[in-house]
């Protein structure tokens, strides 16, 4: 097995990790079938769609091979009809969902150096990349997206997509910088899990103010 | 008249259709007069937009020819003045809405189809194209978008694409492929409004269960 | 300073208040620094980077000078910090978004207008650049967004670039038209505020009407 053989499997592995979560979302929400599918292919592939669009790759990734698609189908089937059994998994698919999250944030910042982007430009890219799917699929079940508001998530993202930046100017092999970054991020993101890491939240004032637009 | 006349006659129709629909939820929502026009504009073209954007098809076909956006305008003013007249017709609208789904679901599948997608990307550019407007529309109004949760209306749309496709790769000509698909959804939604068809609900289950991302 | 010196100086005035106010919402949301920034950032850049995206314009502007991404950062840490001392002075900051509303409103009109869209088009582009990110700030936060309900807001921006595509068409320099374009926009903000100029509002109907998609 390669590199970019291993980091396609990863990829994979991500994107069926992320649709699992997305279909649990469809069936907290009551959603029908076809909503719990929307929610897995949208949280699988739809950060990767984003990054696309934003970076004008066409036709975006995902598309030209279609496995992705059927994989997140394949989650969402699973998780419609097996809700209950998966979810005492929970943690396990939590800690799979940190390696995701890495893998997500390196190819997505990568991508985005290859492009051309300087440093927040990969950062955003890496990071729309890894929380985008989950961000869509919060907006769809009308939710604020949690990463927003809670956890130590898309920082961990940020900050591989970060070292991916660096490791890239620095002059090393993409393949190593992918290692680096997404292997941050994973970690970051497991120990933000085990000691519950947040990040400061802004506190409401009571002086007074209007209403603002 | 000839073939493409004939869709791009149905294709404007389509358009009218949608954008009376948005207009209405804004009415509901007692947005003011702005707030009606961008509901109409985009849950009547919203679809084509997204569609064009992921497919990188620029500059989006609607912006070529501004009859689209005139027509949204008309409807969305006509709902503005005369809601309460227009809502007696509702089951009509109801009926010429399932013409749009059926038309744009074939259109967008076709485009999809044309840009080289495989099956599963065909199934997302028709349903996007049939369907990405009222969800659009309902994100802006923070409502969970109704298709994903409601109805036999989303799946119509999918499954008359995937007729497309199959009569694409089976080496129709597209103008008959066009018309099995459109006819193929428009069917088959009236019927699901005419027997009450659901999917089938994702249970919710009791299962002790942590917040989970 | 030369006209695009000074509408640049401009652009980024209007970027940074607009990162303020992305920044105030999510205060207002309690959430952590993280959305803060993230809301600074897509208040300030998501209105160009949708026009872009939807004009195929790649890469989107703000990527290629990544100064605006500084400056929504700065403005996002300056409100996480000092959010109730600025609070104080939130007059001033709506006047200075009306600015950033006309000079957006302005750019985005030109930008339409130079990639060939007809009246209506470039009318679009000038408002979605104007309050795009307003937008997706408000959907981030599961609010319907304010400009479809209140406020004589996106219609001045909308006027704004009418009149941008009124100069251009008559021939007028780019510059004088911009000029025209965004001065209309802020000074109609202007007296909307002082006046509280309101658009109509659509009046619920209470005819007996069924469940609507």
């Amino acid at each position: 097995m390669t590199g970019s053989e291993f980091f396609f499997a990863l990829d994979l592995f991500g994107t069926l990790i992320f649709a699992i979560t997305g279909a649990f979302r469809a069936v907290k929400h009551e959603l029908d079938i076809l909503g719990v599918l929307v929610l897995s292919v949208f949280t699988g592939v739809g950060g990767g769609i984003l990054r696309d669009v934003i970076l004008g790759a066409y036709p975006p990734a995902v598309f030209t091979n279609e496995i992705y698609f059927f994989l997140c189908i394949g989650g969402g089937l699973l998780v419609f009809f097996t809700a209950s059994h998966i979810a005492r998994w929970w943690n396990l698919v939590k800690i799979f969902d940190a390696v995701g999250l890495g893998v997500f944030a390196a190819l997505g910042a990568l991508k985005g150096y290859e492009y051309g982007l300087g440093p927040i430009g990969v950062i955003m890219m890496g990071t729309m990349t890894a929380v985008g799917g989950g961000v869509i699929r919060d907006i769809l079940v009308s939710e604020i997206p949690a990463v927003l508001a809670t956890d130590f998530y898309a920082t961990a993202a940020a900050l591989g997509a970060l070292a991916l930046w660096a490791c890239q100017v620095a002059g090393l092999d993409s393949g190593v910088s992918m290692i680096v970054a997404a292997a941050l991020t994973i970690v970051l993101r497991l120990l933000a899990m085990k000691f519950q890491v947040h990040l400061p939240r802004a506190r409401k004032f009571t002086a007074p103010l209007k209403k603002r637009r």
